[in-house]
């Protein structure tokens, strides 16, 4: 027997997927000794989900990337809605924007998964050595319970086996046209097998030690199977098929996002897509659903473009080119448990399946590792306290539930036929299904999201309420008292909602004026932000309240100050950020407090943290204040999570209050 | 004696800083089989040029990597002038903006030359096998004038030395900040102790024949001094040095772009730069120049900086990292013939020399292989006839000229004394200078650029007086005759000028609502444009003259079938766009005439060719029409140059004149 290879880390992911290498990320940007392993010898390259959402795309760009997803995507903008005329020919009858106008400097697009990952593989050996590990499976996982409250302590031990090149390439069916039918929900899961043949192969194994642990290893996943967590809900029996194609066509709306609902031959749903190609997901009528499963042996492409140019008459529809295909039986399931002991999480399909054509898949996985992974990153670098990791369960399963609630409706809808009139019953009404569409362009921007209250979420209401069962109640010196009882006041920004993701309107720099989208200012590096909203420093009166306000913060026992390592910059766990009113021309930056632009011996004063609510020379007026909601005579002050969520809002003399925010969640350093 | 290696190439460009860059970028995205050599061993890391204008970033955009540039540099906003005040203090006395509002998408940025070239490489990586080629020289140049006119010759013969790695370093001063000494107009050339040196050593030598060659090999060009042309021009007794730091001060405006006159001291030119770099131009009021040449031995950067700290007292002044320093004598010069029989070409510092301070050099260097380029391939590709050649020194030799006389007057006005009070007639009055600095901005973007009457612009005025002695007349079956006699309609449109580039505002992509800038489709790509204002395709009448407009373009011995190789797609040599007036949502992309859409077999209907001149969801309102001064109703035709200069404006009858417009220049195909 050989010996095996034993390690240490402070985070194993399973699954080098979006929710997978979204978590790498944020290990990335906190330095954590992170590494992330993929049963697949290779990424993908064609097909899989496609869609992005606004919120999805401001996230790319709190790490930087936004710009490569924006450049060479297909970008969504409209929605044509086609239904049958009374003489049953389809006509369309609707036109919505595919993103609501304002709510994000972002709108939907869609772009092939392949090209995601890649930008989250560039950026990760940008800032990192972290590299996803392929042809690498989990075998056996233990957690040592006893362990999981210490700080210190690897209690997760996981034995991988490293696979060979022929065990690692999942089976196609076809040789030249890619398809995605090892992965869809009609394929049972391979993982098993793979466990088995490999046992008898040659093959390294080795024994990782880890502190956490996060399985994104899809809806068959393995990590939750083996903590012997359940799935909840149900599979219908609509089978629908899909073709990526570049389709040769006089349906003039091909270039647009369409649903087009036929009389009686089911359901089109299409999706302009870069490089000319277009998805078509296309209800399979014909194909028989066995009572559970359906027999996917029937399905082939050319099945599948039959149902489409059926649904599709009297347009031509073909097609010289297919860059993929699938087909899929829509099932809709939520995980009962997203976390064991806060140490193993799991995340993305591993908790939630539903059917892809809301394009909601790859977004809601990869926002919710988005959520977990600084908060893995804070508690491992000793600044953050393990609490935290609980609003992990509270914060995503709610969002997970919420999602397959409106999957149920949508597939209702969309799957049925449409009434003949309105004395068919049995038919589904065309304005319903509208005002449901309409209704699912709000919530697939991910701008809906609005997280309870929590020790990191010092809105009004019962943080045991919201918890889904998770503890999420502020504690202060580990018990829970009357101070956790800290609420925000909302009323000082109408526009900045806590719980939800800070807003983004265009300020100018102070220092260059510069115009610049603030969330730009709101990088995904693990810090917590104050932004003080400082009001017209034209005003001598405001201005004393704006510089006292800063004299607190410098003090030597402020919160920041104790929660910050002496040796490291003042800005390395909390950053400030100052948005001021008064007319850019008429303040001098070195005039404010010295923590507001902070000193450095080697690079002289930090020229990047004032702002001003100005009239720029190229881009407009950003009308910061207005459209966030704030006086602009006496401002605010608000708290932004290291991930843009806003946790709590007061005024200049709140210190206090923010120290009670702060002092629950993260730890001394001095 | 060794056998000479001996190749064939149909471009062999000599340089590889940003001017011989962007010809080598034309010349892959024509194909050409091109070669690209340079001296020096690697390419620039720190220092050099930085300023790009706003007009260069519209090239970088027209070749797919302005982003890059955008994302990268720091953004220059606005422009403070800093002068004495009644007791000799320096004071803000103005606030201008750096570019002019809405002259451009793009602003004036600033970056390292050293990141430009790298994106120029990897855009020819990208697109083409042309690889730069370090550390070789040439050292022999002949060509056989009698073989000129003969499109398929190789009159040029050029020998190549290839050096060793220690040969190709340029001398640096200080082993631990780089300087630009070796370039800087205060040193001596090296290139001829180069040729002397490498005679001695071991090394390849080569034979080159090529069909054409361009000299961007700088101001010492050893091209221009084989082909014996001269420069014109003189030396001024100015010396500035130039210092790139971090700085560590306390002066309020160091993140701006300053121009700072101090009372007896001299002045500073502040251009903040990416990564906290601020790059002062200095002048060395305390460095003697003897007669002709300064004494470079007598500058140190702590010269330099002493002169800073002097000029700007009150303020202080320091610095902990210095990234790269040279020191310059301000010399105008312009070379007295840009081509030599149309087949070697001079281009950049080759040609002009001038103070750094406008950050004209590298712009218009680089926009000078720009106008060239695509001439010499449309040439080699045999679609264009040789006549074109001639418009190269047209068109940039003026340029050259108005940029060393705006030098002139800006060098003087900054180089001088403030004046005391409007008595003091030695002194430079403070308001001509702002008048001159607000002049040099719209100079200094590149968009005044008004290239004059020729084959290639067919607006009113003498091409023989706009010629600068070359021979632009139109030229029709090689006779000056009156069909040459073209003139535009340029009251069609009256904010998109012959002779000046394309402006750019946004549209919509018919069919997919997707907002663009309009100039984001006239790709750098060879192709001539001709661009539809189609006017209200809601009007019967209108609809018919429009589609009558693409049944004459459809003809089969229409221009466009002519000039095209029947095996090539209809839009490979001339690709026509529409912008229609009419709502958006009342147009069916597929009614118009199928040569505004081409078909291909493969990939169905083209979708990118039709755009609409209407509200966008998340952009706002382009108003097109309105500012392109185009009538909506009945809109016009506009010819754009592959490089997006506008060549005629017609009306949708005019195809007759169009007709005439590419008969003079296009090689017929058929």
């Amino acid at each position: 027997m050989v010996q095996l290879q034993n390690s240490e880390c402070d985070l194993l992911i399973v699954g080098a997927g979006p929710a997978g290498l979204m978590a790498a990320t944020w290990a990335a940007r906190c330095g954590l000794n992170a590494r992330i392993i993929d049963k697949r010898g290779t990424k993908v390259f064609n097909g899989q989900a496609d869609g992005l959402s606004s919120r999805s795309l401001e996230i790319f760009d709190s790490f930087g990337f936004a710009d490569r997803v924006w450049k060479e995507s297909n970008h969504l903008l409209e929605i044509c809605l086609w239904n049958p005329d009374g003489s049953g020919i389809i006509r369309r009858t609707d036109r919505i924007p595919d993103t609501i106008p304002g709510i994000s400097r972002f709108q939907q697009v869609v772009l092939h998964q392949g090209r995601i990952e890649r930008f989250f593989l560039d950026s990760l050996e940008e800032y990192s050595d972290i590299e996803v590990e392929r042809g690498v499976l989990p075998v056996e996982l233990d957690i040592d319970h006893s362990k999981s409250e210490d700080y210190d302590a690897y209690p997760i031990t996981v034995k991988l086996r490293h696979l060979g090149d022929d065990e690692a390439t999942p089976f196609q069916h076809s040789t030249n046209v890619s398809d995605g039918l090892f992965r869809s929900s009609l394929a049972k899961d391979d993982t098993d097998d793979l466990i088995r043949k490999s046992k008898g192969k040659q093959g390294t194994t080795e024994i990782v030690r880890a502190k956490y642990m996060i399985g994104c290893d899809g809806a068959h996943s393995w990590t939750r199977r083996q903590l012997g967590f359940q799935m909840e809900g149900e599979q219908t029996d609509f089978i629908w098929g899909v073709l990526d194609i570049i389709p040769i066509t006089n349906f003039p709306d091909i270039r647009m996002r369409c649903a087009i609902h036929s009389v009686e031959s089911g359901s089109v749903m299409v999706i302009p897509r870069e490089n000319k190609l277009v998805r078509l997901y296309i209800q399979l009528t014909e194909v028989s659903s066995t009572g559970q499963q359906a027999d996917r042996s029937t399905i082939t492409p050319d099945i599948v473009l039959k149902a489409a140019q059926k649904i599709m008459s009297p347009y031509k529809l073909s097609y010289d080119y297919c860059d993929w295909w699938t087909a899929y039986q829509i099932g809709q399931r939520v995980g009962n448990k997203f976390s064991c002991d806060e140490r193993i999480f799991l995340a993305g399909d591993a908790v939630h399946t539903h059917s892809p054509k809301a394009g909601q898949g790859m977004n809601v996985s990869m926002q919710d590792t988005y959520n977990l992974g600084w908060k893995i990153g804070l508690v491992v670098n000793g600044i953050a306290k393990r609490s935290i990791l609980k609003t992990y369960q509270s914060e995503r399963r709610r969002i997970a539930q919420d999602l397959i609630a409106f999957d149920h409706r949508f597939s209702r809808l969309f799957s049925g036929r449409p009434a003949k009139d309105a004395a068919d019953e049995a038919g589904i009404s065309m304005s319903e299904f509208k005002d449901v569409f309409e209704e699912g362009i709000m919530f697939g921007s991910g701008l809906a999201v609005d997280y309870g209250a929590s020790m990191l979420v010092a809105k009004a209401g019962d943080s045991a309420d919201q918890g889904d069962g998770a503890d999420v109640r502020p504690l202060l010196n580990g018990h829970t008292n009357g101070v956790g009882n800290l609420v925000g006041k909302q009323d000082l920004a109408s526009n900045i909602k806590m719980g939800k993701r800070f807003p983004s309107f265009q300020v100018l720099n102070q220092a260059d004026a510069r115009p610049w989208h603030f969330a730009q200012y709101l990088k995904s590096d693990g810090r917590f932000r104050i932004i003080i909203f400082a009001g017209n420093l034209k005003d001598t009166q405001q201005f004393k309240r704006v510089q006292t306000f800063g004299e607190n913060l410098a003090k030597p026992d402020s919160f920041i100050n104790r929660c910050t390592r002496p040796t490291k910059p003042i800005d390395s766990v909390i950053e400030i950020l100052v948005i001021h009113s008064a007319p850019r021309w008429e303040v001098e930056l070195l005039d404010l407090h010295e923590i507001f632009h902070p000193f450095d011996k080697k690079t002289g004063w930090d020229y990047n943290k004032v702002f001003v609510d100005d009239l720029s020379y190229h881009e407009g007026h950003g009308e910061a204040y207005k459209n966030y909601g704030v006086d602009e005579e006496r401002g605010c002050v608000v708290i932004a999570r290291p991930d843009q969520y806003v946790g709590w809002i007061g005024e200049l003399e709140d210190v206090g209050d923010m120290d009670r925010y702060f002092s629950r969640i993260l730890i001394p350093q001095a």
